[in-house]
């Protein structure tokens, strides 16, 4: 099935305990497709980009699936970029440098092709920006999935609720669901997001998992315990792109389903922290996939006498 | 199979947003034979308190199969008391009265008929003291299991490295793994720490749940995710307690056996946290716990196609 994500294209500068990566390739959108495209090679990217952005790394992405119809070049300007420090214990960072470049005036047009995907992706961005998506989608899809941040529940609640109310299922961190809910604890926070619209929440945990939420229905799947954390940005996105990517190859959105698409997200973003950047993501096999799938099934697999 | 279990039984004041429960019952030992008593009737309690300990209790703890005669009674003494009050996110608390009373002198003496059980549980104590009720064992044991914390490490990190080299099993949270080790990684940690002794780990993360090492192998067990957690005190120690008393029925160390056990231990630490003190705790049926396990195994229970 068809998969359509919205999202950045970026560049980021990173620092972590381990070393430095400059101007290196980043941006949610990025991610998501990366991840998603060892599932499915039928996905379409809408973006911008300043004429910065290398070719190469474009054409890397058409050699995967991703149609780039979508994705505006403008000419003379500059790429969003991102420059975050993160601190010792890899858990939390501090963004350095925020240049919105080009992305101040991302209006996002669709192509007609990408109008009819059936599983959409909309990465963190201005919640007006994913509603204007929304307006010209077909309404033939069959999951529609939102990623947002603490900033737009700051500055933009109001549009924010708007959105939620027209998506299947939100991607947020704990912090971010007790802040959009009230609540403090997570059964409590999913039952009043359910409310707000999303029938499927999954609250992302980062190092501790990440639990899905659908009904009275719970499904908890852990981080991979890693020997070293190399680099975590993107892993969120890299989580979405996995699930996104499992979801429109089986095009199955049944709770059992979620469940597994949940893992191959785990399994994926376990690879992105391995390395800088894409440099992990870009070099993987379906064998190393299944593996790491299987990884997770032995580290959570236990049965009642 | 027998179960010696050794630490505090105490009182405690406890205040969290929910209220304020006033010198109730408490102790790591206390927790602990609650929480095994529901898996096995032959346990052997040592222990000291004063004689202001509620004979009441005394006669619950028997009727659940306790053998109390290693609880030291001192005439005219007072109980070990602590005080704490917790944050409203309830995972981080301030010790606001520790008074050693009675514990204080507590020098240990194992009852004949305790030397030989097969499963030990050492609560959180002095690593000399943990030792010395080490050197009174007859060296028949299945499973020795020592529960410590961050202070011993701060003022005692020698004689702990000391009992270590001495015991199957540790029981400590991801901070203290961290100190202990050196490591951030929790990977890397586990490993640093089979070098010490203990063959297996766990790691303990709250609500995050907890991590099983042994060799090569980790399974992960989450904290079941609750509408309302209302008083964690003792939620380590009952969860240690549903271990070792699940260890002890089944007579079985091999690691598909542990993770069910651990899975005991969250399912009885879960129960602990849904009221004040042993509240809950003494009101559970078996059914209540196999429902419970169950429980876990539909919030971890996914198959790969």
């Amino acid at each position: 099935m068809s998969l359509l994500t919205v999202g950045t294209v970026a560049f980021d500068t990173i620092e972590t305990p381990f070393g430095k990566a400059e101007k290196v390739i980043g941006g949610a959108c990025t991610y998501i497709s990366w991840a998603s495209s060892y599932f499915t090679n039928n996905i379409h990217l809408v973006s911008i980009v300043g004429d910065d952005f290398p070719q190469t790394e474009l054409d890397k992405l058409k050699s995967r699936g991703v149609n780039l119809d979508g994705l505006k070049i403008v000419q003379g300007g500059k790429s969003f970029f991102w420059a975050g420090r993160y601190h010792n214990n890899m858990n939390s960072r501090d963004t350095l440098v925020t240049e919105l470049n080009v992305l101040a005036d991302f209006d996002p047009i669709l192509p007609v092709a990408a109008r009819s995907c059936k599983y959409i992706m909309l990465g963190n961005l201005t919640p007006s920006i994913q509603s204007a998506v929304l307006d010209q989608l077909d309404g033939s899809q069959k999951l529609i999935t939102l990623d947002t941040m603490n900033f737009w529940m700051d500055i933009a609640m109001d549009e924010l609720k708007s959105v939620l109310k027209r998506i299947d299922l939100l991607t947020i961190n704990d912090e971010e669901a007790r802040q959009l809910s009230g609540k403090h604890s997570l059964v409590q926070a999913a039952e009043v997001i359910h409310e707000m619209g999303p029938k499927y929440l999954i609250i992302k945990k980062g190092e501790h998992g990440a639990l899905l939420f659908h009904g009275d229905e719970i499904f908890f799947a852990p981080a991979l315990p890693l020997a070293q954390v190399f680099d975590p940005t993107g892993a969120g996105d890299t989580f979405a792109g996995g699930i996104m990517g499992y979801l429109a190859k089986t095009d199955d959105t049944d709770i059992e389903n979620m469940k597994r698409a949940i893992i191959a997200g785990s399994a994926m973003a376990s690879f992105c922290v391995e390395d800088f950047s894409l440099n992990k993501l870009q070099i993987l096999t379906e064998d190393d996939i299944t593996e790491r799938m299987k990884k997770f099934k032995r580290l959570m697999h236990f049965e009642l006498l």
